[in-house]
């Protein structure tokens, strides 16, 4: 095992420095490398194909639920941006300009895209003539840019990969509920397919989408106890549609302003996946999402029929899973430890002693649980193991979340908890705006994270004026 | 078939105008939006979906020879972009600058991607060590621009999708058998996927990419008998590697230059499909990438049982194909004109006759032939209909290219094949750079397509400058 400690070695342990286990992981497993080109990232082989499981998960989701795919181009002329006063205020400071095309200087600037509402809506108000021609429910695969002074892979990069769906409605409740359906769809998907629980509501005011009436949010807590900020999903009513004057003829021959939506997630959820469940071997991936699910490793691969009867097992797994055969020359301990790097669900281990006794041992990577099991009924049993990581995974996380969530009922408690133990705080709030400030000064950080869907009534006072309580808010330090 | 007549009549005939028969297309089949940004496109969801079922199908194929996608940055730093002499020559011209990032002007522009040549050289520096690491066979699926005067929807705009492979091999030969490979991986998915026959070969000097050793090519023929480039694979050979200081440590322990290939395909290939199969009913798609294979049309709804038997035969065949039942109140008339104006393969049409017969009537759209069928045998039929609709395309396509394939032994009759008949010219060359010249000027456009694999022996002579022949070339006018 000597190889395998000097390997191991060579990560920060999670709880010594968790930025620095962080970046040492993503190196490390080779998800990313940085590129010369400031705040933007290479995405590697390995943590691209996590992102096309990803995609295509969420796709699959997406187009169950009725949703087109489309491509709107990547710039936006600046008077199209500024059509929308509140939406252009909260992102022109972070656009990246085009100001020379073909060695010419333009006459108007265009932004990279930093998200693509404008967009949609002129393109919408083209489209969009009647009743019949609703809902329009369209969703986009594409890459976004926003200025970053400080950066981290997948966290916060200048260019990063997302979709961003954009819908239209004919009535105020059907965009209602389409925000909270693809709401549902990031909740059920998180949990799924990336086995994270999350805590899910309301944003504040304050937090909520440049021009959006109300934004709805998914947040998921990392194993230090600060959230991510792990999707979005915003009700925009029909102020874009005002702006951009896109109108059509209702069911009572009358032209009305249809009622919109968009929704979002991104390359951040690699990130969520990392802090979540990764661990001081490295990572440790979902088995949906793991680019490769199960690594069979031959043992004595010098002894006759070793290799011969390690292929058999790779061509019986591999119609049913994702499944790396390493019959390379490096030792057992080092493709034990480099699977383990790169977070590989199961591992099975074959030598001559297991395939005289018919048998093979699967070993799951979250616990390093061994089982023995009979080659007859292989297939079966690494669909188990699977199964037991991502469940053993998903329940780690919820108790991890549960333990780091703690209840405030005055501000010196709350400061104290802020301060000593990070996590969720849940505390009553009275709707002012100054009161989040004031808890961020104070705390360092500490901002509103969402208002549940079902608030717990602690208290009848704001935790930090004292003032009529009017919510429940969960709050906590972000990436 | 009042309501069809109208549709049609909005559609210029193919043979009265092509480019705006073309235009016209892309209009009513929903496939492309004019945006308000100069030059480029919205993909609307009917172009976007074959748009995905390409990508599907091509992603398929690499992966099958080894490929793994990632993602670069889209910027390229001005520096990064010049370390390569020809290549920065080549494309600085059409390059995009973002000179402003975050409200405040950069120390260094960043071209927004042309091509990623640089970027993958950037990274292959950092993670090419040894022999080991080779080949490396990366694929990315991107958006690039090319700032363009005039543009045309998917044949020539500012921003376009595409793909583009970037590897790195051992040796020299290695990487040309890569080169060939990703050419016949191009010529195999035009012809058993788009039905798209087309002439390969290499590019003369004047015509390869900027930086490349050699350029192989696929070339196609529109209906009209314009060429387009239908996609391209290069060879580097050491120079990138050179100017990038990418080197390897050799089974010889000795450090090497590693040997370079670039591939791609892009939205073009939508294009391609338009002009070579479409027709003055509007597009005819490929059954492999249609985004709908079969319509299933229900006549006289009004009558008992139909849209029953309609939903059932839907219920049947959407398992194993991509499957429409339209059973909206618009007359069949209207819903026949409106797939195939939307290039639909196959239509099935259900009536209460037919169901009293236990048959439906299967419609193909390339040559309107009706078969009937027993109901019994549907999917069959389907399947069968659906493969004869592939033949029949490829067969068409092929015969076109044919007859307009012209051969020219002396330099009037070259002149008076492109004045007069619009397509390919098989023509003797010396080599000259010159004459390619001196041919483009006097036939107003005609440029070699490339030198095929395998040469005929024309003539002794130069067309143009009758000197001592060296190759046989293809000549034509592209896109």
């Amino acid at each position: 095992m000597a190889d395998k400690k000097k390997m191991v070695e060579a990560i920060t342990s999670r709880d010594t420095d968790f930025a620095k286990w962080y970046t040492d992981i993503v190196k490390k497993a080779e998800l990313v490398d940085y590129s010369g080109v400031k705040g933007c990232m290479v995405i590697r082989p390995y943590g691209y194909a996590i992102w096309e499981n990803i995609q295509a998960d969420l796709d699959r989701r997406f187009k169950e639920k009725g949703h087109e795919n489309v491509y709107m181009p990547m710039f936006i002329p600046e008077s199209l941006l500024q059509k929308e006063k509140d939406h252009v205020e909260g992102f022109a400071p972070e656009c990246a300009w085009v100001t020379i095309g073909g060695s010419e200087k333009l006459n108007e600037k265009l932004c990279v895209r930093p998200t693509s509402e404008t967009l949609f809506c002129e393109h919408y108000a083209k489209v969009i003539n009647t009743y019949r021609d609703l809902p329009k429910l369209y969703n986009q695969w594409c890459s976004v840019v926003r200025w970053e002074k400080t950066t981290r892979p997948f966290l916060r990069t200048s260019e990063f990969l997302w979709q961003e769906g954009h819908t239209m409605h004919e009535t105020a409740q059907e965009a209602q509920e389409e925000t909270l359906t693809m709401l549902k769809v990031y909740e059920d998907f998180y949990r799924e397919t990336l086995a994270i629980p999350a805590v899910v509501g309301k944003k504040t005011e304050k937090e909520k989408f440049a021009g959006a009436l109300a934004t709805y949010t998914i947040e998921p807590m990392m194993h230090n106890g600060v959230a991510l900020q792990g999707g979005t999903s915003h009700y925009f009513g029909d102020g874009f549609a005002k702006s951009f004057d896109i109108k059509y003829q209702g069911r009572d021959n009358q032209l009305h302003y249809p009622h919109q939506t968009s929704w979002g997630v991104s390359t951040r959820m690699i990130g969520a996946i990392i802090m979540v469940h990764g661990d001081d071997d490295g990572l440790v991936l979902p088995p949906k999402v793991s680019p490769i699910q199960v690594a069979i490793i031959p043992i004595a691969t010098h002894k006759e029929g070793v290799l011969e009867k390690g292929k058999e097992l790779y061509d019986r797994l591999k119609s049913q899973f994702r499944v790396k055969y390493d019959d390379s020359d490096q030792s057992p301990g080092w493709k034990f430890s480099q699977y383990e790097m790169k977070g590989v669900p199961v591992r099975v281990e074959l030598g001559p002693k297991d395939i005289e006794k018919n048998q093979c041992v699967i070993v799951r990577r979250d616990t390093r649980e061994k089982i023995f099991v009979s080659l007859d009924n292989l297939e079966a049993e690494v669909e188990k193991a699977l199964q037991a990581v991502h469940d053993g995974m998903y329940q780690r996380a919820l108790d991890n979340m549960n333990e780091k969530t703690f209840v405030a009922t005055d501000f010196e408690q709350f400061v104290k908890i802020a301060e000593e133990t990070p996590g969720f705080i849940k505390a009553m709030w009275c709707g002012d705006k100054e009161c989040e400030e004031k808890i961020k000064d104070v705390t360092g950080g500490v901002k509103s994270r969402c208002i549940p869907f079902e608030e717990e009534h602690l208290s009848d006072k704001c935790v930090c004026c004292s003032k009529q309580a009017k919510h429940m808010v969960y709050w906590g330090k972000q990436y």
